[in-house]
């Protein structure tokens, strides 16, 4: 048999030593968040079946979902004649009840209703887990990728919309990243197809003007009026979506455009309420309200938030919303929820691009030290022992190998120290302690050797 | 469209708020004992290539891989009569390419050699994911579990070895459970193989012999002799298989034993270089030679290690060996390895079983604030933002629901001190601390707060 070349399907990624490291430091500071503010973390399966996955987002979001073949002989039930004329859809519906779960949303919303009864509402919870989407891949785009979800649900306080908020914030902050804050409120949207008279177009509005980032004014003018909005309407809509000024300026203009919207009116009410809590808080961000802010996904009913970085193209790194009715679909009704998700690989490539990674992050092992032969390693084993008790990250070559290769392993893994210990310093008791970052060797004792690393 | 009841695939778990506390103990402690150790974290996607994962373990082990259906059309390149009369085994082999990953074995030995101009040798990895398997559910048998796994791969000193029992030893020492190590040597085996001349049923021999805890003897040599082994030879295997004493004694007995076989005495010679190395060390671990333990997989060329907890029925919890050529199927060969596996679920029911979970695990939030309504909340809101700051994980009640169930939401959650706040202490200045567990209640300052709870 040939040997095959390995690689790994399209879309995913191995991510090595350093990558890990430079991941699990934006992961930590996330968690570290979430629990911060009371969120407890949950996960749930790879798999979900079919059933919970499907309908709930749309169409196109169904088309990228990964599907898992049923085991064992799952033609048996298909008869041969039917076989011959099938096409791929009818097929996979017949062979495949299983899929990859698309989102933390949908499982999430799966999990409350499943296990209503053991939770304790209000429930905080933050899922950290990958997700899959058989999307085309390209730049930043990826068919495995994490999400971070932090979620309060079985509660309407708009306080839970200020607590996520400072969670912004604070994540932002350490991670040092510049952001702006755009938010906006579903009801104001509503409020606004209320007043041009296209409230039953709600929903084509929002998909239109969602886009308007992506493909401008003139295209999503254009797709207004392909799905039926009137000249006059689209025409009406321009002045709202230009509203110009600070927030307080265009809370003023909206509340005269919708004062004859009582649903618009009690999203401006919102929108004021979360900017009244922050003014005694120290949030440092920039916030914006952004009437174009729209979120396509159907289940947002309040609330609407996004973030982007400054300084770079790389889109909006965090999002989310309120939403009334999330798990009605499961049967559970009337339980108001609210919740962000922070996109950790578009994140990564924030800190990558504007070379934000803290230094120090690489070097996991601190101390290495060289094999000189079997006296010498029989002579090191105890105190690596030591050090390691001492709660040292510390490592010994596990062979004599010519000492240039032996530093060479240490610089390619970030050791900061090394630890030579050759005759000389057996008899004497010492350790010849090198510095890899500045060159300097000092003999050093145990002691003193903790004292310096730890 | 009537509302489906929501549920999971077979075999696979959702993971409570709880749960995830205790399985992150599990996993923190492992991974910072893998860290002591200079080994570091790599993740490889989910999905593999079918080519990488198949016929690597068996063709039991195929069986077990859950296979994703390939995107869109995917019936286009086959022709209706050829469908006509196709069974699921082939038609899984046209519509499916990736599936899986089935261990974490596989995909490490994939990623060595695909990144093999960017690592430096000897590779100290770990990586804990999930792995999949459509075995059948049962008890501590899931179709989705973790797996722990630390390997070096380019060196063959037993000092390897070495460190791999004392990992073993830290880990379980931290995680209080009393083990005891079974060791052997697979060369130990080939050469009982040759002595009694069935050099050539190797892995016949050590697949029969792996089953010897769970069928017994008896059928042990059932197999054996059914699989073509003469009954003089299975004969010849009993005294071995049963060698008593302490492990010296059966060192020596072996040495007698295998003196006419080069590979079994090089077998004898590692273990006992294994276990000098270790008198010099603080290891407290029971290990065991145990010329019984096979472990089947075929890829074992030296040191086999299986960990079982003691006073359970719940079987091995930790295993490995090494390996001399793994990544030879990918096409690097002559690359040595060792590594272990940790499995994470069973040392979870293990702890579970012998309740050995510290008590304070369960208390991720350490204060709540009772919400008496707007004033308060408002009062209250700036004063959480400092505890938080302090590195207090706290929250407030996101509105004024009756005391009652606001408390009760305190206890579910485990959260020890809960804050009150009413009109009388916002007019003093002060805060009613109560401790949730000893009932006690205190008027304290910011200060004294932070202190008592940090």
């Amino acid at each position: 048999m040939p040997i095959q070349p390995p690689s790994i399907p399209k879309g995913t990624r191995d991510f090595s030593p350093d990558e890990m490291t430079r991941r699990n430091y934006i992961f930590d500071t996330i968690k570290q968040v979430f629990q911060r503010y009371g969120y407890l973390p949950i996960e749930t399966p790879a798999m979900e079946t079919l059933s919970t996955l499907m309908g709930k987002c749309g169409e196109e979001e169904d088309k990228l979902l990964f599907k898992i073949l049923n085991l064992g002989n799952f033609l048996s039930k298909i008869e041969p004649d039917e076989l011959k004329n099938i096409n791929s859809k009818n097929l996979t519906a017949k062979i495949s009840e299983k899929g990859l779960r698309y989102d933390l949303t949908i499982p999430f919303a799966r999990y409350v209703v499943q296990h209503q009864h053991q939770i304790t509402f209000p429930f905080k919870r933050y899922q950290i887990q990958p997700v899959w989407r058989a999307d085309r891949p390209q730049k930043s785009r990826y068919r495995e990728f994490y999400q971070c979800d932090v979620d309060v649900i079985g509660s309407n306080s708009l306080l839970n919309e200020v607590e996520l908020i400072q969670i912004i914030d604070n994540v932002f902050e350490k991670l040092r990243i510049n952001t702006i804050v755009k938010i906006n409120n579903r009801k104001i949207l509503y409020g606004i197809a209320e007043i041009i008279n296209q409230a039953d177009k709600f929903l084509v509005i929002t998909i239109a003007i969602d886009k308007l980032q992506k493909i401008g004014i003139s295209k999503v003018n254009e797709e207004l009026i392909q799905k039926g909005i009137s000249k006059k309407a689209v025409n009406q809509l321009q002045p709202i979506i230009n509203l110009s000024g600070g927030n307080d300026e265009k809370i003023n203009k909206l509340k005269k455009i919708l004062e004859n919207s009582e649903i618009g009116l009690k999203g401006i009410e919102e929108i004021q309420t979360i900017f009244n809590y922050l003014q005694n808080l120290s949030v440092k961000l920039e916030i914006e309200l952004d009437l174009t802010l729209a979120r396509g996904l159907n289940y947002y009913t309040g609330t609407i938030i996004e973030v982007n970085a400054k300084n770079t193209a790389i889109g909006s790194i965090c999002g989310g919303g309120r939403y009334d009715d999330l798990t009605g679909v499961f049967g559970l009704q009337d339980i108001s929820g609210v919740g962000i998700s922070f996109g950790a690989d578009r994140i990564y490539d924030v800190l990558n691009q504007l070379n934000l990674f803290p230094e120090n992050l690489a070097s996991i092992t601190k101390l290495m030290f060289v094999n000189f032969g079997k006296n010498e390693e029989k002579y090191c084993l105890p105190l690596l022992e030591k050090i390691r008790k001492a709660g040292i990250n510390a490592e010994i070559y596990p062979s004599s190998a010519k000492i240039k290769k032996q530093m060479t392993y240490a610089n390619n893994k970030n050791i900061p120290y090394v630890a030579l210990i050759g005759e000389n310093e057996m008899n004497q008791g010492i350790i010849n302690l090198k510095n890899m970052t500045t060159g300097e060797q000092n003999m050093v004792s145990m002691e003193e050797l903790i004292k310096i690393i730890i």
